[in-house]
C-alpha cells in the first residue's frame, strides 16, 4: 500500500466509488429538475404558470434562509474528529510484542508456549472488541467457533470461557489470562523481577483502553437526531432548491428571472457542494462498516496475529552480529 | 446490547422517545399557527386585518435577525463536548481488578477476602460518587443503608464510616480503606514488592480521578444563563414565526406574500431543524437522569460490581492448559 | 451542596443575582429607550422629527451590521474553555493523602507527625497560590501570620521562611521542604524504598504543576485588548439599538416603519440574548473573586486541610475487620 | 538557521515561492477577466451585449451566495492542527540518546559497539517509517540498498531482515532488534538493572509511537471529498467572478453598474484572499514532500544519525572538570 | 507581580502601550478619511463630485462583502492556542530542583557541588534554546562568552563544548552532561538507586521536551500566507472604508445617505473593533519579542537560576524543627 503505487489505485478506487454515489444522487436531482421544468414549461395552463412561478419564488426565498453550510460545518468537524480518534485508538499489540519479545525469557519450548500464549490472549482480546465493534469482522466470525478455527483460541480455552457465568459480556476474560499468566511467568522466573512484570502489565491495560475506547465510541454515537436534524436541513434545502431554482418566464419580469439558461449551473454546483460535505459526513460516521473506504479491521487483525507471533517468537533474541558502523571513528 | 439485536432496538426506541417529544412541541406549534390563521382569515375586521399584517411583517423581519443557528452551534459543541468527556470518564474497575488479580497472592480464604475486599472498595467508591451525581442512582440507594443491603459495604464498616467526624463529603473514605488494605496485603507479604504495590496505589489514583472529574461536571455546570440565553433565542425565534410567517392576503401586493399555500411547510421544517437540535442539547446536558437516553448507570454499577468479583476470586490464577496454537511452526 | 437540596438552592441563589444583575441594566437601557422615545414623540419639532428619523434610520442601518453574535461566539468559547480547565486544575490533595497514609508507616507519635507535617506542607503550597491568585483567599489570610494562626505553618517554619533571601517568590519553599522531609523518612526507614518515595514524590510534583498552572492563568489573562473589543461590539450595538429601533411614525412611509408598537419586544429580546451571553464571559474570566459564583477556594482550603489531617492521622491503618461480602460464593 | 539571519532568508525565500504561485494564479484569473471585458466591450453585438449584461448579474447573484469563507474556515482549521500535529510528532532521538548513553556502560569497545549499534536501531526505524511517508525520503533511499550504503544497516541486518518472511512491512523488525539486544546488554550487566532497562523501552516504545503516527496521517487523510468539496467551492466562486464582476454599460443602469472602473480592485483583492488561504491549506495538507516549505526530513535524518552516534559514543561519560560556579557562596 | 499592586500597574502599562498604537493608526485613518472628506465637499467640481459618490457607493457595497470579522474569528483563535500553548510549555526547573534536592545526597562540599552543577545545566540547557527563540535573550546574551560570564557555564565547559565537531546546533550537550553526571552521582552512591536516578533522567527528559516544544514553535510558526491573508482582508477593509463610508451629499437623494454627520461614529469604531482585535494577534504571534507584554524571558532566566541554586544548596536537606500543629488531637 505504501511502497506500491497500490496506494495510489485504491484512493482512486475509492473516489471513484463516492463519486459514482454522489453521481446517483446528482442524476436523481438533474432529472427531477429537468422534470419539473418540462412540466412548467410545456404542460402548465397559463394561470398554472403564474402560480407555479409564485411558488417558485417563495421556495428560493426559504431556500437562502436554511443554514445549510454552517450546520454542515459544526457537524462534519464534530464527525471529523470521532473518527480521527477511532483511527488514533486502534489498538495495535507493536508495542506489547516488544515487550514481551524482551522480558519474557527462555528459547526451550516452554519459554515459546509462554510468549505465544501471551501474545494470542492480546490479539483475542482486541477480537473479541472487533467483533462487537465492525459488521465486517462480526461476519467472519459470526461464532465463537469461528474464533476458535482460526487459531485465536484452543478449545481449552473456549470451554473455560463458557464455563463462566456472567449475565454480561466477557471480552475482558482473555485479558484476565494474561495477567494471571504473565504472574505465573514471573513465579517461574521467566520474567525477571517486578519491573519487568509492571511494564508488561501497564502495557497491557493500555491496549486494554484501547479496545474499550473504541467500545465506547460504537456504542455511544452521536446523537441520532443531531443527525437527522443535519439531513433534514441539507434535503429540505435540496427540495426547495427543485422548485425554488428554476428559470422563470423572463417575459413577466420577476427579480432576478431575466435570463433562461436552461441548465442551473450554480444550483447543480451547490449541490455537488454540499451533498459531497454530507457523504464526507456518512462515510466517516461508522468507520467500521464493509465499505471499501472503511478501516479495514479484518486486514489489522490478520496482521497483528501474524507479525506478533514473529515477533514473540521466531525473532526471540535473535540478533544480528554486531559489527562496526561505517562511521565509526 | 450488542451480539443482539437489542442495542438496535433499544436505539429505535429511544428516537421514538425523542421523536415523541419533538412531535408533541411540534404539534403546539401547529395548533397555535393555525389558531392564529383562522382569527387573522375570519375573525378580524379589515382595519384589524391590516394592522395584523403590518404586526405580521414586522416580526418576520426581526425573526431573520435572530441568530439561531449561530448561536446553536456553539452551544451544542460545549455540550457535546461535555457528555462525551463524561461518558469516557465513567469509572470502569476492569484495569483495577487486572492487576488485584495478578498481583494480590494466595488461593487461600484470607487471600479470597482481601482481594474481594479491595474490589469491594473500589465500586463503593465509585457508588458513593454516583450517588450524588446520577439521580438514577440516588433514588435506588436513597439511604447508606441501602448500600450496606446491596453489599457494596459491611456493617462494620458502615460504623466506622458513620464514626468518623467531618463536616465535608466523606466519599473518598474507602478510597483510604483501599490503600491502608493494600499496604497491610504488602506487610502480610501478599502483594510481593513496593513495584506491585505502587502499581496498584497508582491505577487507584486514576480509578478516584475519573470519579472525581464526573464529581466535578456535575457540581460545576455549564452557567446556566448560557442555557438561558440559547433557549431564549430559540423560543424568541418560534414565537416570531408563530406571527410573521402567516400567509397574508396576496392581493394585498405585500413583498413576498404573492402566495397563499395554507401550510408553512418550510417554517415548520424549520421548527423541526432548530427544535431538534436543542433536544440534542438537553438530551446531554445532564447524562445522569433517570431518561431512556441518559447513561444507564445503575446498570454499571451491576456490571462492575459483579464481573470485578468473578475476576479477583473465581478466575484468580485459573490458566486454560496451555497448548500450541495452530500456527506452531 | 450535594446529599442535600442546598445544591439546587445555591443555584438557584446565583441565578438570581445573576438575573438582578442584567436587569439592573435592563432597566437602564429601557429607561434610556424611553426617554429618547417620549422626546421623539412630544419635545421634538418637526424639523427636528425628521432629522431624527434619518439618524434613526442610520443607526438601524448600522446595528446590523456589528457582527456581535460572531465575536461574542468566539470569546465566550475561549473564556468558557480557560475556566473549565481552571476548575480542572484546582489542586486537590486527595492523591497525595492515598499515598501518604499508605507509604509512610509507623503508628507511634513520630510517625503522626511525619504524616501530618508532609500533608501541611502539601497543603501549605496550595495555600500560598490561592493566596495570590484568589482575592478572597487573600482578604482572608492578608499576611503570613494569618497563615501562620490558622495553622498551616509553624512559627519555626515562619521563620526559616522569612529567613531565605530571594527577590523571587518563595511559595515553592515548602515543597522543597516536603522533599526534604519525604527523604529523611525515607532514611530513618519511615518510606520503605525508593519506589514508595518516587511516587511520592511524583504526585507532589504534579500536586505542584496544579498549583503553578493556576498560578500561570492568573499572571497571563486573555489579552486585555480582546475583551476590550467584545464589550465595545457590544455596547455600541445596544447604543446603536437605542436609536436605530425607536419607532417612528409610520405616516411618513419609512421602509420597515408600518407599524408603532411602542415596546420594541424584539430589541428587548436581543438586549437579554447578548447581554446574557456576555454575563456568562464575565462571570467566567477570573473564577477566584468573592462572587456567590466564582470557584469558593476557601472552602476548598478548609476542607483539604480537614480531610487531609484526618486521612493521615487518624484513619492512618483504620481499617474495619475484613468479613465475606453477602455474595460470597 | 536559528542564530544566523540565515532562518530569515529562507522565510524570506519560501513567501517569494508562495507569492510566485500565487501571482500565476492570479495572472491567469487576470488575463482571463480582462479577455472577456474586451470581448463584452468590443467585439460583442447590442443584443449580445444585453445578454451578456444578464448573465453577469445571475452569475454575481450566485457568487454572493457561495459560501467561501466559511467553508474555508473550517477546512484551514482542520488541516493545520494536522500539519502541527504531524510536526509535534516527528521522531527526535534526542530523549533515547541521553539514556543510552547514561545507562549503557563500558567505554570499551563492545560498549561503544552496543551503544552505537542500539542509536543506530533507533535512526533505522525512523528511516524506514521516512521512506513511507515523504517522497523526498524515499527518491533518497529507493531501495534498501541505499539504506545499507548509506550506513544505516550493515549488511548481516540487511540479510536477517530479508530472510523474514511476513506479507507485511517489515519497519517494527529493527525495533524488535533493539529490544532484544537490549535484553542482552542487561544479561551481561551492561544495563544495570530492571529499573534501567524499563525506561529504555519506553522511550523506545515511544519513539515507535511518534513513528507510526505519522505513518497513520500519511495512511489515511482526510478525506478526498472534503477537500474536493473545498476546491470546487472556491473556484466555482472565482469562475462567477469572472464573468459576475464585469463592469456593465453604466448607461443601462443596472443596479450597482453606475460605474466602470476598469480594474475590479475588490474582485482582485478577494482573489488574492481566498486563493491564498486555499494555498494555506494545499501547503500544508502534505507537510512531507519536496517542495521548499515541507519539512526538510532528510535534513532531519542526518542530523539525528550524526547528533545521537556523538551522544553515546564520543560525549560517553565525559564530563567537563566540575568546578565551582561564580555564585558559589 | 502579585503580593503587590505591581502586577496591576504592569497590566495598566500595557493596556496603555496598546492603545497608544492603535491610537496611532487611528489618527491615521481619521486623517485620511477627513482629508478625503474636505477634498470631496470643498474642492471637487460637479462632474467629479458626481464621479466620487459613484465611487463611494461602489467601495461602500464591497466592504459589506469582505468577511473580516469570520476571518479575524479563526485567525485569532489559532494564535491565542499557540501562545498559550507556549506559555504551558515554558521550562521551569522546579520540578527538576525539587527532585535533585532531595535524591543527590551529601552535604559535603562534593555533594553541593554535584547538585548545583546538575541545576546549572538545567538552566544551561533552556537557556540555549532561549537564545534561538527570543531576540530579547538574544540581545543579553549574543556570544557564548555573555553566556561564560554570567556563570551558567564554566570556562572549562566552554572548551569541551566548543571542542565538539558538528555541523549541527548544540544546544542538546548540557543534557548529555547532565545524565553523565547523574550517572557518575550514581556510581559514587550519591543517589541511591536506579529508581532514583530514573525519576531524575525521566523529569530532565520532560524539561528538554518543553525547551524543544519552545524550539519547535519559533522554528515552524504559523504559515505566512495565512497571517498576510489576514492582514490584506483586515487593511482592504479599512481603504474601502475610506472612501465608501463618506456622507455624500443628502440632496443626492442616494439609498442610505439621508444624513449627514460629518462624524461616522459606527466606522470609527468598527476601525477600533477590527483593529484591535488584528492587534491581539499581532501581540501574540511571537510572544518572544522585547516589547512590553511579551513573556519576560531574561527575567525567568534570572529567576530560575537563583531560585534552582537556592533550592537545591543552602536548602537542602534543611528543616524546619517538626512541632506538632494546632489541630493535633
Amino acid at each position: 500500500m505504501i511502497f506500491l503505487p497500490v496506494g495510489d489505485s485504491r484512493e482512486t478506487e475509492q473516489t471513484i466509488r463516492d463519486d459514482c454515489h454522489l453521481l446517483q444522487e446528482f442524476i436523481v436531482f438533474a432529472v427531477l429538475y429537468t422534470a419539473i421544468s418540462v412540466v412548467y414549461r410545456l404542460l402548465l395552463t397559463g394561470a398554472q404558470k403564474r402560480y407555479f412561478e409564485k411558488l417558485s419564488i417563495y421556495c428560493d426565498r426559504y431556500a437562502e434562509q436554511i443554514p445549510v453550510t454552517f450546520v454542515l460545518g459544526f457537524y462534519v468537524t464534530l464527525v471529523v474528529n470521532r473518527w480521527w480518534n477511532q483511527f488514533v485508538n486502534l489498538p495495535w499489540p507493536d508495542r506489547l510484542m516488544f515487550l514481551i519479545s524482551s522480558s519474557v525469557h527462555g528459547s526451550d519450548q516452554h519459554g515459546r508456549l509462554l510468549r505465544r500464549t501471551l501474545m494470542r490472549y492480546v490479539n483475542l482480546t482486541s477480537l473479541l472488541i472487533f467483533r462487537s465493534v465492525s459488521t465486517a469482522v462480526y461476519k467472519r466470525f459470526p461464532t465463537m467457533d469461528h474464533v476458535v478455527e482460526a487459531g485465536f483460541m484452543t478449545t481449552d480455552e473456549r470451554k473455560l470461557f463458557d464455563h463462566l457465568k456472567s449475565p454480561h459480556l466477557k471480552y475482558w476474560v482473555p485479558f484476565i489470562w494474561f495477567g494471571n499468566l504473565a504472574t505465573k511467568a514471573r513465579n517461574e522466573g521467566r520474567i525477571r523481577d517486578s519491573v519487568d512484570l509492571q511494564s508488561l502489565m501497564t502495557e497491557m491495560n493500555r491496549y486494554r483502553s484501547w479496545c474499550s475506547l473504541l467500545f465506547g465510541y460504537d456504542w455511544v454515537g452521536i446523537p441520532l437526531v443531531y443527525t437527522q436534524v443535519v439531513t433534514l436541513a441539507v434535503y429540505t434545502f435540496f427540495f426547495a432548491c427543485l422548485i425554488g431554482r428554476q428559470f422563470l418566464d423572463p417575459s413577466k419580469g420577476y427579480a432576478g428571472h431575466d435570463l433562461d439558461l436552461y441548465i442551473p449551473i450554480f444550483t447543480l454546483l451547490q449541490f455537488f457542494f454540499y451533498a459531497g460535505w454530507l457523504k464526507v459526513a456518512e462515510q466517516l460516521i461508522n468507520p467500521f462498516g464493509e465499505d471499501d473506504d472503511d478501516f479495514e479491521t479484518n486486514w489489522c487483525i490478520d496482521r497483528n496475529l501474524q507479525v506478533s507471533l514473529l515477533a514473540v517468537d521466531e525473532m526471540h533474541m535473535s540478533l544480528p552480529k554486531m559489527k562496526k558502523d561505517i562511521y565509526w571513528d
